[in-house]
């Protein structure tokens, strides 16, 4: 099978959606991209990686950071992190506050906002430097050292985040935060401000592909079984309200970020990445998911 | 890998697990069971086929039918089967009017009891005889003509089906029923009372780990995309509000029903079903979820 | 105070209003009504009677039988009534589904439809004849023999009626309901196609500003304390989800029908009707309102 | 009628239902108080009054003060403080988050504490001195300058106002609130902790029975229209999700809070106050609501 070929294929395909959607302007950092931007990196546990399009323009990851704190609050809390979180599809927005409200404050589901900030809280609680802690991370999983907050990413959505500090404190009314709410948003903005090129995401999220293994040095990030259930939960909970039907067209675990990126992983062949601004009405990027489609369904690709 | 001698250590681990649940009361015939018993059936593409417990034992296969129904709706419809039913997991219970009311009266998905009435609805509107073309279906697709209906089953389950028959006339109200409410669910409970053991229902399910082809007669049931689309909804919604954990623990397409069977596909490899009628809270068979985990666990089939 | 002077200059001024609202479509003997109508009554207990507009046209109470079906309830049931529906306000639609769901089937209120099919229940379960002593009761309180069932009404809301025979069989299934539940529809869909004018339903309602005694023939219906109670019943739950704003407004018990009636009461003074069938989005009518609250704002007739 | 022999009655009957109610334990100020307690007073607006028991403690008016603040806002807005918050009962419970959520972060009305933090913040736009002007106000209504704010009480609720904090956070989203939420909090605990006896409470409401005029030095608080509106808004919405009820049971506007204090009135008649601390599981005052049923049970004294 021809990757490359199949991947050029994809881009001429897919060039097609320009205008079909509408980029996320809640920060103007986000608000000013320009639209016509799109990039694919797919990378296999062999070693051979492929890539079209901007491949080496960094975008803002956005939500695709929930994957990395849930990742380092399973290593902190192992099981225990389910008592503090669901792992259950919420079928409501992702920033919603009425099922909280009916469940005690436990969150759906990690990533969802609210689910997000659980596993955010954990790794406070035991790390001196949050915000180094996490950023080292994400570097280590695609073994590229100039990963970095874009901190005017950061400082914008602080300002704009007055619904998710609504859900800190809601949260800590159920004894379900332990940190300051407003501390506990800072660390958030930073994380989902981190900025990655679609070759980064894809060579980073290949340990889950990988039974939880860094193919980079061969360390054990998570046991092959958190590795798969981390893989589960993305399939049920990481498309928003569009998991059903993402699962439906692509089949494969994914997860996407309103900065319009979206990473997915085949286990035990590879993991993919793509970016493209333009957002559907459910908050994932409009040729991100074409592409994805058009490549499970050349290559056959998939889980199911 | 020897699967028999697995099946009987897994035999022996969930029988520790009688009294763990509870049976299904709503209606005197299943009520009256006894509890403790227990079947699993395995059967892979390679014609191998697998089996521990009462495996010749008949029991009601209930919201399993669904899955059924879903499938004969697709080959009647195609994609405009989505124009009547969504196919997102609902985070709600799987009798909910709730939801129904917040979204026009379409259904989150075809495995929650409202989508499963939309679906039947649908054959009922192209079958001379509903009655005998969803059993020949059935009979067809595990190449057993003994398959039948229990008729004090479905007669009792007629009598307490109030909240069904509330949910078929309020979907009419938004015209998304055209049969007559009370004809759609005497069908409906008709389906739901189908009596198969769980060799019946590894052999049946076989298709949808065959590119939607039945291994019995190599006949087209539904395209390969159709399998893995119908697979990806198993994964997604297949275990009413337990779908999240289930895939995090077994890791594979599935559907449940409260007479206590559980049915599985390995896409590519094998099906497998597990019965015993004690539930969990959530409405699926305790020592049946249990099974497929160990399952899962010891072989490494996930589709994760 | 010259009560006809003010009824006069109430008609001219809500007669700027025509235009402003929509007349009830979902059966076609109200969509074909004649919307520019206006017709006001009131009826004082020393005897007094002021009308105005077309006050010798009969037209469909609709949901003001509510209020003759709870007043029954109440004669026969007495204090138990409560123990099957509720007397808070809503905060939903008149037909919503979902909040029977969170409350066991119970329904907030008996003004809403869910709580009006429970009194109606309970008056089928001790009349032998529902049909002729509802209409018989209604005739008794305003000393009318003439008035009547509409059938073509009646029929045509039985035919459309889906989404209260959802309601019906739903509160069955919580054992809310005994009788049978498409001959619950029927009864129910009588009572509201029942017709009266403004002069009749004003002098009906004038029990209940008269400490439960008919004035007509000085028979006590219910009791002082009853007549009261089912007063701050209609304030707090007699005008769907409008209720605060039109206690705001007008301050005065009401109940309202999508007929485009509304009848209001001020205890130990009168009862006054108004008509014309353009209702606003919360399905009250458009001048009926404004006729009641240029009212009391002339009188100053409030319970406030 | 011996109003004094009547409340000498009361004090007699209700003083049987110790110990069926709870105190609020949220916060240690109140949670200590000695929950055997009650007082009850009547002003007449021809000056005449009336008490019982502990009519000199002075205790924390928490809900209570949401009229102040009703009344200062609208003194401030006039008729625009509807563009805010609405005025219909919220059939929720008096903190829920989902209801805000449905309707785009505008409380149903001023009375839960979505709407009380509203007004309040209307109140912060335009005082210099938030606090002073508050407790000010209160001060002129019942015309003693002893009564202060409770700080120990107002610093421990702000202590635990994670979920009012939350509200203000998730109203600020919308746009809906324009203070710091911080501050907006601390002025709200502030006010919440307001101590006064239920004859200064039974002579602060007067004006509400007086036509808006401080029978004290004949000011007019606010239009005669608006207390006949701040009257309709305590009946539809002063008493949580209890109003239906209290309005059935007692007949009379009123508002209360967790403290254990009620104050209710007869407008064109007198206010009356009563407190007790245990409350029912709505919230309300046992002793309270008894002794006011039976006031207006005695009396006649209803709206109805």
């Amino acid at each position: 099978m021809n990757i490359q070929k199949i991947l050029n294929q994809i881009e001429k395909q897919v060039s097609g959606l320009y205008g079909e959607g509408k980029i996320a302007t809640y920060i103007p950092e986000l608000a000013n991209i320009d639209p016509n931007q799109f990039s694919m990196s797919i990378c296999f546990l062999d070693g051979k990686e492929y890539s079209i399009g901007n491949f080496n323009k960094k975008f803002s990851i956005q939500s695709i950071s929930k994957v990395y704190l849930l990742t380092l609050a399973i290593k902190i809390l192992k099981d225990k992190v389910w008592t503090r979180v669901g792992k259950e599809p919420s079928g409501n927005a992702f920033n919603s506050l009425a099922q909280l409200e009916n469940e005690n404050g436990i969150p759906r589901n990690p990533f969802i906002n609210a689910g997000a900030l659980v596993t955010t809280d954990a790794v406070m609680e035991v790390a001196k430097d949050p915000y180094g802690e996490i950023l080292d991370f994400v570097k280590s999983t695609c073994n590229n050292n100039s990963i970095s907050y874009n901190l005017e990413v950061a400082n914008s959505e602080f300002e704009t985040s007055h619904r998710n500090t609504a859900l800190a404190f809601y949260m800590k009314s159920f004894n379900n935060i332990n940190s300051d709410p407003m501390e506990l948003i800072d660390v958030y903005c930073h994380h989902c401000s981190i900025e990655m090129t679609t070759l980064d995401l894809a060579r980073s999220f290949l340990f889950l592909a990988n039974n939880g293994i860094n193919p980079n040095d061969n360390s054990q990030i998570v046991t092959a079984s958190e590795a798969k259930r981390i893989n589960s939960i993305m399939l049920t909970c990481g498309l928003y309200d569009n998991v059903g039907d993402f699962a439906y067209r692509v089949g494969l675990p994914a997860k996407s970020g309103v900065g319009g990126g979206i990473v997915a992983v085949m286990p035990g062949k590879f993991s993919v990445s793509v970016w493209s601004p333009e957002l559907n009405p459910q908050g994932n990027s409009v040729l991100g998911s074409k592409a994805l489609e058009l490549l499970t369904n050349e290559t056959s690709f998939s889980i199911f």
